[in-house]
């Protein structure tokens, strides 16, 4: 039997690396081929699952992170592809937000996500994939736009940091220095997020509260990003995904070109997935929390829905199920499995969930092959 | 497909007709043929099982109950093979213990249970079996004995009253007034429990404090049962299910003539059960909770073992599972499902079995039919 296995993270216990790896040794130790694809939707472990599924490399570099300090952090490359994978929380991640004013949102910036695409243009990437996951910030992007050359201004034409309380304050802007090198770039953004930069469902409203904004501090911070953007665009409304790690998906948008794919779009395309899919038999995919949100498009659904399209059977291995299973059918999953397999607390499932895995995929491949 | 669904009783949530029942309408509604045998091991619902597998008939009459008191009690009756099941505990059974001094072991007898065999033999039954589980008596039989004619006497020759208190006293019994139909009737025991009648693993020590003695009246009860055996028998030792029943099954085996067959011998025979399981592709077979203990030869190895005599693949549904796979797989079991599939309490468990059942019997027909 061909399996393709691309199981999604299971937040907190396994990362899709992980989960993909007891699937193909359970298997293969039955005589099994198991063929892996990473899942990354732009959030934690997107730059891994990449390197993973491509044989890329770690490119390290120093950057100045959210908190302000040289830090060294990392990003994927495609030497063949001349193709960059950049996770926005490698620089400017939530790890750095450590209570202190001085990673308050006022005072942090995207920064060194900035400096990780100036060292990706460095490598002469022709195309650079940042993926908005994770982030800490809440900047409207102006800390990764200004290490890219970008100018904000004051009322008075002083130049202003980039950091969130600049916001407010930007009376307008330069493109003058910008990096040239960037409009030679396909730059493309993953992100999982659906928000606008502003308003209820926005970057400060939906996501200012656990970066660190006050209760009292949303409402003033909300007025300064909707300031910032009247200043930088004549749209009224912003896009979906906009409002994606602080609001670097905006920045990116408006000042890069850059184009918003799905996780699934960009697994999907940088994997070859269609062809992979229709050499196997079987397609297994999972995640660690299957419900109705799983409908709206996550990349269990998007690959049970290409392996609907080729007929192929497709088992998800998920951490807990809630939910109509037939709705699930209709978008080609063929059967939902539950790794939980007897009494037990969240967190005793959490730390074991690698056991439950492998468990649920050896009872799996046992009735698989009962009849046989 | 075919199937035969032969699932043990999950104690305190299903009975073996409700979980086979469970089986049999997934499958059979999604096509398949499914047979059903109910499992009965002596113990609870052993009458309800042999009525369903084989179309039996409930005989209702009144008996003098465990507690003294006049109530009415069934036996399982098969016209065709003029053949009997009686439940030790219908009449005699811990239902009946209130706490009270009228419900102590010292005042308790099985008379009931002899009273139903008297019913039976009114019926002109050939054959009796007589399930040794869940008996509220330690009285070794003598109750179920002076209903059908036997005597105990004291030193003075003077009659004693059938109860727990007159076991001390026995100094001789006569057989003169037995029944004599006894003489012509099979009488089988089914029994799951392998205690001797006397001794640490004995009716009294092992089982006389759940039926209401006193710590204290454990040894002197346990001197008064081999006064008892000693008076009746030259045995040294008794046999393995003696004990069961508060010493119903020694009583049976020694002035009866009654022998012991286990839950799974008396299931295979009175269901021709190889007969079956040469007609299905799959057999399905479960209980509450599978461990080493279930690998002693209780009824799903039982069947595991028929099954593999014919290499038919096994699949094992069960509430809760410990133990090495491996050495149930050497036995015959294929997969062990646990249906336990999300986070939840043992408690929230056993009152949704049905539903937790249904699920997984879904998900595993799913995966059986997947590569068709």
């Amino acid at each position: 039997m061909k399996l393709l296995t691309a199981i999604d993270s299971m937040k907190g216990s396994l990362t899709s690396i992980e989960a993909n790896q007891i699937i193909a040794d359970t298997f293969t130790a039955w005589g099994h081929q198991v063929a892996q694809v990473a899942i990354a939707d732009g959030g934690e472990g997107t730059v891994d699952a990449l390197i993973k599924n491509k044989n890329g490399q770690k490119k390290v570099v120093p950057v100045q992170a959210l908190n302000g300090r040289q830090q060294f952090a990392s990003f994927g490359w495609f030497e063949s592809e001349k193709m960059a994978i950049i996770e926005s929380a490698a620089a400017s991640g939530v790890q750095f937000l450590d209570g202190t004013l001085a990673t308050h949102p006022k005072n942090t910036s995207s920064y060194g996500t900035g400096q990780l695409i100036l060292a990706a243009m460095d490598q002469e990437a022709k195309k650079i994939v940042i993926g908005l996951g994770g982030t800490g910030t809440v900047d409207g992007g102006i800390g990764l736009l200004s290490a890219l050359g970008i100018e904000f201004f004051d009322e008075n034409h002083q130049r202003l940091p980039a950091k969130g309380s600049s916001l407010a304050k930007i009376a307008s802007f330069s493109k003058e220095k910008l990096d040239p090198r960037i409009q030679t770039i396909d730059i493309q953004i993953a992100a999982d997020v659906e928000s606008p930069l502003t308003g209820e469902k926005g970057a400060v409203k939906m996501f200012g509260r656990q970066k660190g904004l006050l209760e009292s501090e949303i409402e003033p911070y909300e007025t300064a990003m909707k300031h910032y953007q009247s200043i930088v665009t004549n749209e009224e409304k912003t896009l979906s995904g906009d409002g994606a790690a602080g609001g670097l998906g905006f920045a990116i948008r408006i000042f890069l070109k850059g184009t918003v794919r799905s996780g699934f779009e960009l697994i999907s395309e940088q994997t070859d997935l269609e062809q992979l899919i229709q050499q196997v038999d079987v397609v297994i995919t999972g995640e660690g929390k299957m419900d109705y949100q799983s409908l709206q498009g996550k990349v269990p659904i998007g690959i049970s829905r290409l392996a609907k399209k080729y007929q192929l059977p497709v088992i998800a291995f998920v951490g807990s199920f809630s939910g109509d299973d037939v709705l699930f059918y209709h978008e080609g999953i063929s059967v939902i499995i539950p790794i939980v397999d007897q009494i037990m607390t969240l967190e005793e499932a959490m730390t074991s969930a690698d056991e439950l895995l492998k468990r649920a995929a050896k009872r799996s491949l046992q009735l698989l092959t009962l009849l046989k």
